[in-house]
């Protein structure tokens, strides 16, 4: 093998539109000068979507050969017949053992990258799968605690980190605290520069209630755990503002004003990020001792198979991969900041 | 007179933007094709901030000969001396004089509509208002409940109606009710057709929980409340669908599937329609016997008087009411539904 490892792209369930995202993806790999990758799934999953090339792969290591005539593949246990948009248990065994081989080969080295395709957690629980999600499993395996693991959407005009995830609304405010806060800030600055090549990263935190509690009026988590929080990490020489109003924090030049936003909880987070780039988001994992990545969509198995899924944001999870692995090369010394 | 009435445009808080916006909204009267209006206010409040020419009335009827050559305005008592972004309480009193007089005015039939400039609740306050905006003061001036009254943010490519405004999130999952529900979605459907011409509307209803509770396993709201509240609607006919996720219904194809979206608070109806539509949003009450709309921002006492504030929101907010108004006037026997 010569040069960095390759990406390495577990499929997710393959039932779902992850091979086929993938195979469109490798197939745009000059067009979008995309860093070399290869899959790990099931190969008549891949075959079934796609007539492309595929060449299954002995050994990672002879990915980088394969990739610019085929889309290098390596093979997990065959989960049998797959229907496209037809999940079964097999399927989601196939997906869970692509996702945690995709991690082994990443923290091994034999990948620079893990991007992991989209999975269906209510085919995974029936297979006694018990995170909240892949990004749960995944800091687990590279032994990092789930608050220290942190998510961030990341799209060409915005990048948007969610304290809470997925929580019923109702229970949100309760999981906000100083602490949870000034954890992730640290977490999600250290990796704008380390993956992200800003230098001075500037953050804006969003306030909890309307208008940012107008003043205590509306909500007073803002004077009592956010604003603190936020003077704690300013001491700490963090570039931090806020807490803002959501609602007046996503427009252009709002936006401009930083460079990442912390926010209180999922939708805060995913509406903005998703209005303005449905197709091509990526949900990327900070903190880990590895890169990852994956397109912010799911399986769609109402639309897999049939050949409409765009593959843009699987391209743009690819190529952000690539370029944070890239980062990382170049300034190993951080890698384990 | 001759002809429908003019709009009165309250002028909000003589220190903010209320002033200037609306006076160079009036200078680009010909060019966005606006159609006739009057301010209530300050006379010396706009004069502090424009130097075009201003027209007292002696009455409201002589709004229309004013209007080609001067911006019209009825004077409410005078304030004294007020500076651009220095706001104080006879300011608080004059922007609420203004407001209760143009209410007064658009009932009475002398304006087709009202048009709401920005105040400060903060002022307000302090001279004894005690509602939770202008909208409430309004509905009840108009003799409509607070439940009735039925805020809707417009921009040209999204309608968003929050069903809970100015609470805590904290306090959001208690005041969703199937009835709240049912009994707003009834109002919005009505408004559609009446004041924004549509013949049959079609609403979507955002769930409360990430991914719409995800069949109940990241709350019940979704399955218990709202689920109910939209069969009952459509059981009497209503088009309308959800619960959905709120991250994934506010990109432009989830957008084109309907005409208004009903949200479950603040900043899941906010963030999206800011993030779209910051300078030129519009604020509307719907099923109030009056036409009234208002710019979607605050009195910005921060650039008050410095020429920076954009008349765009101001514009949209007089060119909605003057359509809400001609379709009420064309259509006078559904005027009170």
């Amino acid at each position: 093998m010569t040069g960095p490892a390759p990406l390495a792209v577990s499929l997710g369930d393959p039932a779902g539109i992850g091979p086929e995202v993938l195979a469109r993806a490798w197939a745009r790999r000059e067009a979008e000068q995309l860093p070399p990758f290869y899959a790990i799934g099931d190969r008549r999953a891949l075959a079934a979507v796609w007539d492309g090339p595929i060449e299954t792969l002995e050994d990672p290591t002879q990915a980088l050969a394969a990739f610019p005539h085929a889309l290098p593949l390596v093979q997990v246990d065959d989960p049998g017949d797959i229907m496209p948009g037809q999940p079964n248990l097999a399927g989601a065994r196939c997906a869970l053992d692509s996702l945690e081989l995709g991690v082994g080969l990443a923290r091994g080295g034999m990948a620079s990258g893990l991007v992991t395709g989209p999975v269906s957690k209510a085919q995974l629980y029936q297979i006694g799968f018990n995170y909240p999600g892949q990004t749960e499993f995944v800091a687990e395996r590279c032994g990092v605690s789930a608050v220290r693991a942190v998510m961030m959407l990341a799209g060409p005009s915005l990048r948007t980190v969610p304290l809470t995830v997925h929580v019923p609304l109702a229970d949100v405010p309760r999981h906000i605290t100083r602490e949870l806060i000034i954890t992730r800030a640290r977490i999600v600055a250290r990796a704008l520069v380390r993956d992200f090549g800003i230098a001075r990263p500037r953050l804006a935190v969003a306030g909890l209630n309307p208008h940012a509690g107008e003043k205590a009026t509306l909500g007073r988590e803002e004077a009592e755990i956010i604003a603190p929080a936020i003077a704690e990490l300013i001491a700490e020489g963090l570039d931090i503002i806020g807490p803002l109003a959501a609602d007046t924090m996503f427009h252009p030049p709002a936006r401009a004003q930083y460079d990442a936003a912390l926010c209180m909880y999922h939708d805060q987070a995913l509406i903005p990020l998703k209005t303005l780039h449905f197709d091509d988001g990526v949900n990327t994992t900070l903190g880990l001792p590895i890169v990852r990545t994956s397109p912010d969509h799911g399986t769609a198995f109402n639309i897999a198979g049939t050949g409409t899924a765009t593959p843009m944001a699987m391209v743009a999870a690819i190529r952000l991969a690539g370029q944070c692995a890239a980062r990382r090369l170049a300034m190993p010394g951080q890698a384990a900041a």
